[in-house]
């Protein structure tokens, strides 16, 4: 048994707080699983007075994050300042540059930086914490399967977007109502857009898409949309058509290369992903010649998050050593990066139309025109006058058709509101 | 990058031809992952005239598979033929007397002589296969979860009961019609009381409860019931109160020590195992501070192995080292185990009885004796003179009690045959 694992931390919010009491209050533990001890030495914050509720006595304290990088005495540094830029970046290069690995859970960091970082002359950095908190994705996609050839995933990554959906259908309550109510409750942030809109999705479904099928980080090749325009009557169309509205990200391997996308979609209710409720992540992986597996847990919050970092350290403390995306740098894939156009998939399209003769068939006209049929219509509350919902499900076409359609459908003079359309998937 | 790490696979039946063939056909992605070519030197089977479906030129063939571990051009033995004693253990201890890293399948084994195996000096032994097939449980627990106490697991370990149950379900048949059927298909075994009595599950309850709890594999301490005695009357009965019957091992850390068992039992509709159906498996585990993750996939077969014993393999290509058990032997901790009759928990009770007066005075006076409260009780088809069932949901007790209460119960005149227990559990 070798000496202890000399940790330092970078940032003391609820995670970098919880890694710290983690390391302590499972010290005899840690130590038996890591076959040495792991030890914080050295902490950098912003706000050396700020109580929180961990005792930081003993530990070098460090204003500026590159200075504890610089620490002799530090074996590890763990980034918990968050953001791509600035102080984080700062100091992980500063570490990297100093010969020391790097255990983080930023996934903005991983997703926007990760293959310069992974490109860096013997750079060890982990961060599993950085997707689906607690849940060991990141190991199980590189390391359990990777005897496998991964066809794709699906997966609910964010649970703010989680815990409204959920609630919006629950209670047939609207976004707005809930997102609002979720802010007061501390579910979401005051900014929230950088969950709603997908963006905080699209960052994990990057850094797994990257391992899963071995090649650079790619996030700006995500097609991403979050759940501002999910409205309470198409949860409710999609409740009576046996669906759940899922803000997902996924990934897939078709024969053009790489799609990925971040997108509410409809999932079957007997789907793994259908009934994962509240601030709860999953994943659903579909392996050669493993199959299908599902992974389920908390995705946030201090537990689960530090959960994942302490793991992470237990690996660094054991050398336990794999390559940040799990093939060298040099045996990165090369693999294009399929377009949304090119998508093919079932859509879920509603219409608000003005009830008068003759709509349904301009509307299955323009349809047939970009060849696209239908496995369903449905429609309710005939009010004439009123503007009412036709609810078309097609058959699998692809993307750009149906781009194409929904131009012409909304310059229909008998179509009110733009056309709502979710995509139907059935992880 | 080292040389090719070199394989000698002993059991060449489905898994072993799975395997052979997996590591041919994903030979580059498999490099790439493992940092190292990983190839097949050589194999040993009863049969070499056997047509397997995959090439075995130019591999050597040895008759004995202890004459595999000595050939000093194998660097590492994947040992597939099964069975806690003869040549399995032979050849393991063979393999490991020569200093080379075993990767095994064999749950009888280490549930058996995990313990043993784990103490010989310098022994690296890898199981992944053994337990819930590529499902990535084992490394989960002993790395994922690393940093986390484990306050228990239940799981749905064996594809055959749990399709015989789900079957039985589905279509309202009884237990002896359904696994006739499930052997004529294939789902089960000529033999099947392996797995129908629980005997498999308990292996691998006993492998996962010594990972997850840090102590040594105690196989003797699991007590152990399987589904013959499931009706499809009780299984209508867990339907109405809102169940679903699954076969479960289960283990809970308790103030009293480990407690592990494995039994048939009431599960609510909304708890993860629930809707596990078919030849799935699927663990739901309770960490702190991770929460609860849950783990599903299916549970055997060639694929679903042979991708676990790849990622074993590649985790020795790329010299990530772990001590069998998560922690070294001298680290593994002295829990007690717990007995069945100090299991404290929630039942559900049928009783077949003549329907007179009294009767459930009788009975409830039983339970009211053994300090059992009733959360609530169920009776249909009253039919004068014939025997009906009288279904009991009982608050959280001790099993002692329930025990000393049944017995009574048996002997009461009215009641017609022996009671039906059901333990309900949350998971």
């Amino acid at each position: 048994m070798t000496g202890a694992l000399a940790v330092g931390i970078a940032g003391l919010g609820t995670v970098g707080a919880g890694v710290v009491r983690l390391l302590a209050d499972h010290a005899a533990l840690i130590e038996a699983r890591a076959g040495r001890k792991v030890t914080v030495v050295a902490v950098s914050a912003r706000d050396r007075a700020r109580n929180r509720g961990v005792s930081l006595e003993g530990l070098r304290w460090y204003d500026d994050p590159v200075a504890l990088a610089a620490d002799t005495k530090v074996d590890v540094v763990v980034e918990l300042i968050g953001g791509a830029d600035g102080p984080a970046h700062d100091l992980v290069m500063a570490a990297l540059a100093a010969g020391k690995p790097v255990v983080t859970a930023n996934k903005a960091l991983i997703a926007m930086r990760g293959s310069a970082l992974g490109a860096i002359e013997g750079a060890s950095i982990r961060f599993e914490a950085a997707v689906a908190g607690g849940i060991p994705v990141i190991k199980a996609l590189r390391e359990g399967l990777a005897g496998d050839r991964i066809a794709g995933f699906a997966g609910i990554f964010n649970g703010t977007c989680n815990y409204i959906l959920s609630r919006m259908r629950a209670e047939k309550l609207d976004f707005a109502t809930v997102l609002a109510d979720a802010q007061a409750q501390g579910y979401a942030e005051a900014d929230p857009s950088f969950d709603i809109d997908g963006i905080d999705t699209a960052h994990k479904l990057a850094i797994l898409a990257a391992i899963a099928f071995g090649r650079e980080v790619d996030f700006g090749a995500v097609h991403v949309e979050g759940i501002r325009g999910v409205s309470a009557l198409d949860i409710a169309f999609a409740e009576e058509l046996g669906y759940r509205i899922k803000l997902l990200g996924i990934a897939r391997a078709t024969d053009a290369g790489i799609e990925t996308r971040v997108h509410p979609a409809m999932v079957p209710l007997a789907a793994p992903l259908a009934r994962v409720d509240g601030v709860n992540n999953a994943v659903v992986i579909e392996g050669d010649p493993v199959g299908q597996i599902v992974l389920q847990g908390r995705g946030a919050g201090a537990g689960p998050t530090a959960s994942a970092v302490v793991a992470d350290l237990i690996d660094l403390a054991r050398g336990r050593a794999a390559p940040m995306l799990g093939v060298a740098p040099q045996a990165l894939a090369r693999r294009a990066a399929v377009p949304m156009a090119a998508h093919r998939g079932a859509y879920f399209l509603r219409l608000m139309v003005v009830d008068q003769p003759g709509v349904i068939a301009d509307v299955t006209a323009v349809l047939r025109d970009h060849g696209i049929s239908l496995e369903s219509m449905l429609q309710h509350g005939r009010s004439p006058g009123d503007a009412v919902a036709v609810v078309l499900v097609t058959h699998v076409t692809q993307e750009a058709a149906m781009a194409a359609a929904i131009t012409r459908l909304a310059a229909l003079e008998s179509v009110q509101v733009p056309p709502a359309l979710i995509r139907i998937e059935t992880a």
